[in-house]
Formats: C-alpha cells, structure tokens, sequence
C-alpha cells in the first residue's frame, strides 16, 4: 500500500465487509465471523479504540494459530430457569458473548432475571457491547470477564488480575442506552505502550515498576495499579476481584492469574476465558413504566448538573453515542498502524483493501 | 458519665442488650430493634467505625422524630419467579435488608438467581452486612444502596450522587466470606469531618471546594470527588449511577439529589430511600463443588502474592475478620464522641449503661 495517511477514515459497512472477509478467510463461520465483526464495529463507532478494529490481527492471528476455533459447536446447557452454563468450544468470544446474552434475555424474560456463565472461551473485544446488547431490547445488561495479569493487588508487587472490565448499560426510552464499560484498573495497558513510544509521562497512581513502587515513566512501567491508586486501590482491586469470581470461579475456568498470555507466544493453546453476563428484567420490580420514568428524570438532573470550570457533564454513554455519531457521518478512523496491518491483511487473504472516505 | 476514656472497650453481648433497649424505648418493635442491632454490631466487629455502632443516636433520633416507622408493616410483592419488591413501610432499613435478603435467598434456591427491590426504606447502615447474610447462608450476596448527594459527577461541580456502596460477598468452605464493602468515592464524608476536626490535610483527589476544584483542606470541602479523582473519577461516577439506578429507579424511588438529607434537620419526614440485593447460587452453573474449590484456589494463590516493601496483601474481607477477631476478644472501641453519646442514650433511656471491659 501506500504510505499511511494522517486522516484515513472508512466506511462502517466496508470496514464490515473487509472484516468478515478476513475471519471467513482465516478460518471462522458465518456465526463467529458476523459476532466478532459487530462486536469490533461497535467498540470502533463509539471510539472505544482499544477494543476495536485495532484487534483484528489479533483474532486472526488466533484463529490461525488453532488457539480459537473458527467453526466451534458452543453448546447451552440450562441448569436452573434463570441461569446456565455456555460451553463456549474454544470459539471466538464475541459470538460466545452475543449468544450467552440470548440465552440470559430469554430468562430474564421469563422470571425476571437470567444469567449465563461462559466457559471455555476467549477474549471477547468490549465487554460494553454484551450489556448493549441487552439494553437494545429492553432489559438491563451487565458482562464481566477475566483476563490474564497486568494489575497488581493493592500493596502487591507483581501483576495478579486482569484489567477484569465491569459493563452495565441500561434501555433509556427513546434515546441511546445508558452504558458503562470499565476495566478496574485506571488505564489499560496499551496506555502505557502508547505512552513509551510517544515518550509521555503516564499520569500519576495508575502504573508501578517492577517492585511495586509507583512510576509515571512508561518504560520502567511492569503493571497497572488498581483504580483508586496507592491509598484506594483497594476498592479497584476488590472490583477485580469481583470480576474474577464471577467470571472465572463461577464457569469453573482458570482465574486470570493462571491464563495463557493473550498477546502469545503461543498461539495454538486454548486459553479458557470466563465471562458472565446478567440481565434483569426493568418491570419486573415495580409497575410498569416506572423505571423508564425514573431513569428519564435522572439523566435529566445529571444531565443539568453544573460543571467544573471548562468542563462538561455528561452520562455514561454519552461521549460513546457522540462519537458513534460523528463516525456514522465521518467514517471510521484508523491510525497508521492499522493502515498498515489492515494493508497486510487485504495481502495475506486476497481481501479488497478498505477504501479510503474522502 | 465520668470523663470519656483512653480505651473503653465493650463486649458484644453488652453492645447488644444496650442496643436493643435503646431501640425499643425508641418505638421500635423486636424485629426492627433486632435488625438494626445485628447490622450495627456485625459493622462494629468488622471494624466498619463508620457505619457500626456511631449511627445509634441517628436511628434512635429518627425513630423518635417519626421519619423512620419502629412497627412497620413491610411487605413483600413477588413479580416473578426471580423477582420481587420490598415495600419497607418506611421502617428501618436494616430490617428492610434482612427481609429483602431472606426473599431473594429463597428465589436463588429454587431458580438460581433472586433480586429484591426496595422501596419506601431507610439508612440501612453497611452494605456488606447483607451481602454478608447471603453468604452465610452459601450464596453470593451483592448489596445497593442510593443516599443524598455528597458526590461530585465526573467534571461536576455540585454534589450528586451518595457515596452510593456496592457489597459483594461470596461464601468460602471453612472461611469467612469474600467480602468487599466499598463506596464509589474514594473517602466517606466523615473522614472530611474527621480530618477537619484535628486540622489533618486529605489525600489528594478525594475531594473538592464549592466550585467542584480538588482540596485537600476539610475546611474547604464541599463535596467529595468519584472514585478514581480527577482523572479517571468517570469510573467512579458511573458505578455510583448504576448503584443509583440498581437502588432508586428499579424500586421506583427518587434518585439520590432529591433524597431529604439523612443528617436532618427534618427528623418527621421520610425519606423513601432504595436499596437492591442480589442473590446468586453458587452452583447454579457448573458441576456442583466447582465454586467452592475454585475460589479456595484464587484465594490460596491471591494471598501467596509478594507485597510492596512494608506491605501486606490481603483478600477483600481479611482486615475486617481480623478485626472481628481481635474485638470479640478483647471488646469493642469506643471513642469519646460515642462513650458520650451512649451515655446520653442510657440517661434519656433510662437503660442500664455500657459496662467497660478491663
């Protein structure tokens, strides 16, 4: 290709033909390669860069390594009326994801609340886009998942939980869902690998050195604290705690501390991620209607809350929706690396490269 | 009373009786009287200062002013088979815990999960006291509550959220629980008080003056910032709505910054508060046994973590069992603001005082 552009933007519906092309190509069935492409465009719309586009190469590379199987026989089993197991086959964990939320929907639907734990599965992009996958019909939607470590303990000195992300995301009438995606650390680690190359001090209490000791410089950089710091990294730890209880104890699958490294070498060994997912019915407390009034008038007085000095107040969602907005009108971005590594890809598969939006 | 004490200590049995008395002379019946006693000295075991035995004089006070019902007539409102709401009648909401706990126990057990919204209730004290009561009985137990605004919004500049808690608590074989008891700000309000009475300075990025800026004098505080400060403080923010959400609009409360303050002046009025509780089976989703051993793993290879030089690690719940240990053999703390306050109860209650442990 050419060199990488500064502004290189593409197309929501090209960016989802090239990538179901190149899972197709790499080895995944029409199911997995349709839910890790919904999952990626959707955490690409809402900016949420990390967790979007930018993984491509990474589930392909999976995918051709045998670590995750492209054509997997994910298997539910029921075990009570509002909860059960996914047996996720060693398969992509978007489709692992989508599909356990089916199941926790119909449950919920049924008594009122459904859960699902998944077992035998693999990184599964944004863990926001299962919540929203509640949210979009109507119900309450919360997902949690393990990942191999990164963040320390709070008074620890060696990485022990996974960035552990907490998403919740609520129906708002009328209007975009609430929706909250978290890690339990403060930044992820491709923080700090942007930072380093860029030469940028990190911001102070989210990263540690090799002895545990706080370090703002990106290059003695060995792990992530907890959300809350050095004094309250307690309560980010405990939340990743949380994360891992649901996510991996109650599956039965390994806890993070245990997994295989995401980012290989080894490609070919199925890691065993654990997700969970909850979903509640809003009606099914009180009458009906009252929780979409109720949250109306919340977001109303959120919204009118003043704001800090040159600063703006927004809902958990917010800045996602205002983003997915400006890239459904814009295109979709993609930074010189991915120009380069979706270049590669057009390549190794014989895939149409993406076509740059003027 | 004689001049308060350096180390006045209680036995739990005496902290109990005095309770009870205190509560019944209030108006509240034995269940009531029961309940907040067991949540007030499971709190002051664990070493929870802030939420034990402090908030007597609160309940009592309220009692007597007539916001908070001492003979309620709660009822419970099965919607579905997982689901239900608890109308607290405006009574204590520590009974209101412990009844909407019972309920949401018994709907895990037969179908795997069991949510209970509660409305029309009242300060509940710690959260962790009714994840906990899950837990006791071999199921994974979260707790929700909203209060009045105390919180900035991430980039707000008014208080808007309580310190909004989440407890989750999960059973442990021949342990104590997991159990994580935190608010979504970093510090309680007290700790601004407390701070401000011996002229300490705060940590930083745990509050903010008037017009929403970082302080660290209590004298300039205003409202206390998210957890996660100024920068990654919309982590904080968010959990606290989804508290709020899960507590206020699901049981079809008002939310939070239209709640009547909890410190009064208005003592007659109630104040509607919500709470949420969960409940999970623990082998609802894989083979039974699973859980259990599976946790006892993560928690074996948690504890084996290196600490930072002059650190511990510790699981969430492990400084609070250690705590209980240490005070149910030598008795429970009381500082002089409550030996003075227990003092003044006895008199205006004519109940036999305290008696100090040697």
């Amino acid at each position: 290709m050419a060199d990488p552009q500064q502004d290189f933007r593409v197309a929501r519906e090209d960016l989802e033909r090239f990538m179901g092309e190149a899972l197709a190509a790499a080895g995944a069935d029409p199911a997995s390669a349709a839910a890790a492409t919904r999952a990626l465009v959707t955490a690409s719309r809402m900016g949420t860069d990390s967790h979007g586009l930018r993984l491509l190469p990474h589930y392909l590379q999976a995918l051709k390594g045998g670590r995750i199987k492209g054509a997997p026989n994910m298997h539910f089993h029921q075990r009570l009326a509002a909860t059960g197991f996914l047996d996720a086959d060693d398969g992509l964990g978007h489709l692992a994801g989508y599909t356990a939320m089916e199941h926790a929907v119909k449950m919920a639907d049924e008594v009122g609340l459904g859960a699902v734990a998944v077992g035998n599965s693999s990184h599964f992009g944004a863990a926001g886009c299962y919540a929203l996958a509640a949210a979009e019909r109507g119900y309450l939607g919360m997902a949690f998942c393990n990942s191999d470590p990164f963040v320390l303990l709070h008074d620890g000195a060696k990485p022990f939980h996974g960035t552990n992300p907490i998403a919740f995301a609520a129906p708002v009438e009328g209007e975009s869902p609430y929706l909250l995606d978290m890690a339990t650390s403060s930044v992820p680690w491709n923080r700090v690998q942007q930072y380093g190359a860029i030469g940028r001090e990190l911001p102070d209490q989210v990263a540690a050195d090799a002895a545990g000791q706080v370090s703002r410089n990106p290059c003695d950089v060995a792990a992530l604290l907890p959300l809350g710091g050095s004094d309250f990294g307690f309560k980010g730890a405990g939340l990743g705690g949380m994360v891992e209880i649901l996510s991996s104890t109650l599956s039965g699958m390994l806890h993070g501390f245990k997994l295989l490294p995401m980012g290989g070498p080894d490609m070919s060994t199925p890691r065993g991620v654990g997700h969970f997912f909850l979903v509640m019915k809003p009606d099914a407390f009180v009458e009906e209607g009252t929780f979409a009034r109720g949250l109306a008038d919340y977001l109303a007085d959120l919204r009118a809350q003043p704001a800090a000095e040159g600063a703006e107040v927004l809902a958990p969602g917010d800045r996602e929706w205002r983003c997915q907005a400006k890239r459904d009108a814009e295109g979709i971005p993609l930074d010189s690396a991915n120009q380069l590594a979706y270049a590669e890809i057009a390549t190794q598969y014989r895939i149409t490269p993406l076509s740059q939006l003027d």
